[in-house]
């Protein structure tokens, strides 16, 4: 099954305590879509500037990601600058220049609007809606958002999520969404916003799924080396929905198999564990699935008691 | 089969966000001996002062402790003040008043020195040493330990769990002895003073087993409400070592049952979330080992995929 995925594409600088890199591909849209692509039929909505190298658009053709609606327009390519703390357990932004992302419509190629899957990489919050009115007959439509949008675009992303089958975030952002420290009372508050499945992403600890009254917790898969932490997260998302979209998986039928979301949020894991591993996407130049579903065996074998 | 545990019994004066307490019964030989009394028969060492109070000492009394190693001396028992950051991740000691503690020389009645397991509470390492030495043919030793020891007396430290089958601290504890912050890397450095099993609790985000070159990660329970923390990570290790004992486990056999440590972990887990539903040790007046197996099965439905 198809999965579209809106966001940015972007050129990151990053600069963590293993080096730092002065330009690189990057973007919400490049790593969900590189992610997802290992499981689904991966097709992509976002801007790029003239100076969107072939090389780039290359390793995402070479993942068989549909660049259909990859629009080129004259001026830059967004970008943005950040570096590390030394446990990189934070991050400072350095610089953002929105160039070309600065006039993002997104619009949707006929061939996308059937997809059965959407994921809204973390972008203004009306844009996401466009999107969504843009698709016909969507089983499963859900994304991220960020600090910005909570505080500043409130209302705006409440309308946008109302019509969310699941929203993708980080505990701090579930926490300032909600208006509650605690991640149980938190995940009831936002499923009255709308999605009726929270993903709160927790960094090296992991991610919580919240369904209904149940959850399912899964800890941080423990690499020997962070290279670099940026975009782990949107390939977190990359493979829940990429996985999702490879088995049928319908959130809007009535009787739901609640552990193939636990499987989802697992090659979530799993794939954001990869991105951790190299500078920006290189560890995608190599990644195979069949490392992918050792690396899904191995969370299962240091889960299990 | 019998467990020891050694370490102190203290009045703690506590304030959380839920509320403030001047004087409960606390210390961490309390917890771990309450812990360890839903699995195992539980023998404590450790010293009280002429104000301890009979329905304190009832309590223990009441889950079968053993109380012929509880020494009273004249002067006044430990006291311990602290408080706890909003969202109780953090505490500042306010006040510490050793008392009888000071003088502490642990002194194994006759009867103990039989058991087959021994937990060292976090206490000063050379008289975790001498309550060691006091045993005959222990079967699983291990314990506890805190950063002043480490940065103030490592070498003394490094000689006391040279002789330890287990290690149980908490993750800024495991990176400050071994000097390294990946934890992966932190346990094998670990391995090389002694301990072959390296427990690192992770407060809210649960606990990491590590043992040859396997681990097992099991993420913390996602209480309602956190009353106060105080003594979780002694339930913890009393949890751990009580379930370990009921079993019979012997980490000194060349064979290895791995899913008992991570159960093991988990029944520590269990009873550090217990813990933390009420104030001081309030939760174990009325916890069942029903409960507590009640609360292992939904770890198991929480975390499995």
């Amino acid at each position: 099954m198809c999965v579209v995925v809106v966001g940015s594409v972007a050129y990151d600088g990053v600069e963590t305590p293993h080096g730092r890199v002065d330009r690189m591909l990057g973007g919400a849209c490049t790593y969900i879509a590189l992610a997802s692509s290992y499981f689904s039929d991966t097709k992509i909505v976002a801007v790029v500037g003239e100076d969107f190298a072939k090389e780039d658009e290359d390793l995402l053709a070479s993942h068989g990601i549909d660049l259909e609606g990859l629009e080129r327009l004259p001026g830059k390519t967004f970008f943005w600058e950040g570096v590390y703390s030394a446990d990189m357990n934070d991050r400072t932004t350095l610089r953002t220049d929105l160039n070309v992302f600065a006039d993002f419509k997104p619009k949707l190629p006929p061939t996308y609007r059937e997809a059965a899957y959407l994921i809204l990489g973390n972008i203004q919050p009306s844009l996401q809606t466009s999107v969504l009115q843009q698709m016909n007959g969507v089983r499963l439509a859900g994304g991220d958002t960020m600090n910005y949008w909570i505080k500043d675009y409130r209302d705006e992303l409440l309308e946008t999520i109302r019509a969310w089958d699941f929203l993708l975030i980080n505990d701090s952002e579930a926490r300032m969404l909600s208006g509650e420290h605690n991640l149980r009372r938190a995940a009831a508050k936002i499923f009255e916003m709308g999605p009726k499945t929270l993903v709160v992403k927790r960094g090296e600890y992991g991610a919580i799924l919240f369904r209904g009254n149940t959850h399912f917790i899964l800890p941080g898969y423990l690499l020997e080396e962070v290279f670099d932490p940026t975009g782990a997260g949107d390939c977190f998302a990359g493979g829940f929905i990429g996985y999702l979209a490879e088995r049928g998986f319908d959130l809007k039928k009535g009787h739901i198999d609640a552990k193939e979301l636990s499987r989802a949020v697992t090659y979530g894991s799993v794939m954001g564990s990869f991105c951790c591993e190299k500078f920006g996407v290189d560890r995608f130049r190599t990644l195979t699935r069949h490392e992918i579903d050792r690396r899904f065996d191995e969370f299962r074998a240091f889960t299990e008691f």
